[in-house]
């Protein structure tokens, strides 16, 4: 059922159904760490994703007992020079920047444990639903290294009090938190979350896949303005998708009661 | 009892009692649309309130078995010219920075559902009492019409996850969850929604209207800036504030123990 | 075992154990009003506390009846003159932003109502544990004198909304609405306040103190950041921190299952 997106390292597998392509990291014995190789899979299937017309939404699953650890540590310690790190942390933000510059939204289905980076990817998709199993910390500072990337995405999810917290403590904190926080969408028990995240992602998928992408675009580009420039740049956004036929065929098939036929154009 | 602003057409209705203006939206067929005569009305009327020192505080209320619909569908239908979009789009934003700028703190009494620009109006006022009635939705995505507008009131409300579950989804929330998630002040039985409106308008008219005008100018300004530059501005405000004879009034009062009586200067 | 921190004027306490410096505001019968002089000694201890290498985390607390009770009025009213206001707003901010800025995490320990300034402060502090006899208010607008420097901590701290109703009413919440709210990260029956803090305080300083240094510091810097700024510099501090002693040896530790011996550099 669930093919690897390469023939030598199944490190990603990926799954189409209906306009929703699954993602499933697996390296369930590392705990799914974003290896070098893993997060070069994750972006090229990304970038394929981008451009194919048949998905209008990602779920980012995962395999095995935990979410995603984080970094690969034993990756990290052999090779720890400055160019290597360098690299590495360049090669995970741009990762991170990708996911949100995405033009379909992204979903995060986390069954378990998530850290560091693994907690930086739930923060980075769009949305997140968890199973009650699920918990999430970013724990850089218990081993010496301050989950500093991992915080750009977490502040701009959760408070400063909280998110503070986690950082300087380690600890994690379980779904029901997370949800408090704003950290996920939903929790949900565990044998219900791929019901439940399939649920959204079908109710995503039936939306005109160029009005989500207009949105998802102007969502992250108007939350870095003054108020004031938001407006303006939301303003042309939305003379720019009254333009589009969906907003058309939209407004029409809602005043005359019937479904919507997307054109995505 | 309530006066219609205009004798032709009542779209909104206006009714000032003790240094409070209630307006109320006045479409009830149109579940209250923000047609292009009723923003233009809503202007008018707090262009006049911004220079009446009768006027403390502002209660935007809404009549009918909607609190506000959003843009008016059938109007943007019989024109949807690039032109006619760019103008209607400037025009309501326009209107949600005039509440932001408008020297005196806006309330919405929310009793029913308030979607798209109507969600964007109730987070762009200053503060939101919602009956246990109420709900909330930008269900644009689903008219081929992203809430694109509305996203920038909202994501300066709410966290980022709930917003985009509410964009990408355009599924409704209840007034339980939009307290939860910042996005009202307070959720009331449906039938203590006026007292309750009431008792929050008379606690805040009973403040220097001059001390209200500074501090609501200073909260917006100061949101959009770095963190030394929003002291150095506030500090700022803080001396000018100072410098007026109702902060000697209301020092004078709180140490001898007696209620002040503003100037207004 | 309290230690004034100056002969004459005991308005600040300190007692340090094991990392932690704990400083007591001392005015009770003052409500432990910011007034100059205890600003003052309170910049100079956190100027000492910042080049002392045996404190590793900082506890804020209070002594008597309140928390903090902000600006000393009495002070105030003795000399409002715009050179002595713009003085004083100055020094409030700078002692405010020593705080955000200072190389050590900060707790704040909260008992008893903090009110402007003092609701400020806690709102300042990296992190916040409260009593559940804890209040918090920023009731400036009552006595003609906008909460305008407090509102810059505290709408980093917690939504537009609420923080709006706390501006604009002045009225307290209380230490469970704080806790929801995101002001504070924990709430506990008041007698197991001083516990819960040390807790926090000695999980904290068990880490490397270099690592927390680096991390706060990206904290504050990163959120004024837009997107893809906050990642190019996080990704750099990353860098920066993988090539301190502290990450191998933490990396190390955390590998080999043993715990970590800090080098601090």
């Amino acid at each position: 059922m669930l093919a690897p997106v390469s023939q030598d390292e199944p490190l990603l597998l990926r799954e189409d159904r209906a306009g929703v392509a699954r993602l499933t990291l697996n390296r369930p014995a590392a705990r799914n760490a974003l290896s070098v190789a893993l997060m070069a899979e994750l972006a090229d299937v990304l970038d394929e994703i981008a451009d194919d017309a048949a998905v209008k939404v990602v779920v980012i699953a995962a395999s095995g007992p935990a979410f995603c650890a984080g970094h690969d540590l034993k990756e990290v310690r052999a090779d720890s020079s400055r160019a290597a790190m360098e690299a590495l942390f360049r090669q995970c933000s741009d990762l991170m920047l990708q996911v949100t510059r995405l033009p379909k939204p992204v979903i995060a289905e986390v069954h378990a444990m998530a850290t560091a980076a693994g907690c930086q990817l739930v923060a980075t998709c769009d949305l997140a639903v968890a199973a009650d199993t699920a918990r999430f910390a970013t724990p850089g500072v218990n081993i010496g290294l301050f989950c500093s990337t991992p915080m750009v995405a977490l502040t701009r999810n959760i408070g400063a009090k909280p998110a503070m917290a986690m950082l300087l403590t380690g600890e994690p904190i379980d779904a029901a938190t997370a949800l408090g926080l704003g950290l996920v969408n939903r929790v949900v028990p565990a044998a219900g979350l791929r019901a439940a995240v399939d649920g959204l992602a079908d109710t995503i998928a039936s939306k005109s896949p160029l009005v989500l992408a207009i949105g998802k675009e102007a969502f992250h580009r108007q939350r870095d303005m003054p108020l004031a420039d938001a407006y303006a740049y939301a303003s042309d956004v939305m003379t720019k998708n009254m333009m589009a036929a969906d907003a058309a065929e939209g407004i029409d098939a809602f005043v005359t009661r019937r479904t919507p036929a997307w054109k995505g154009c």
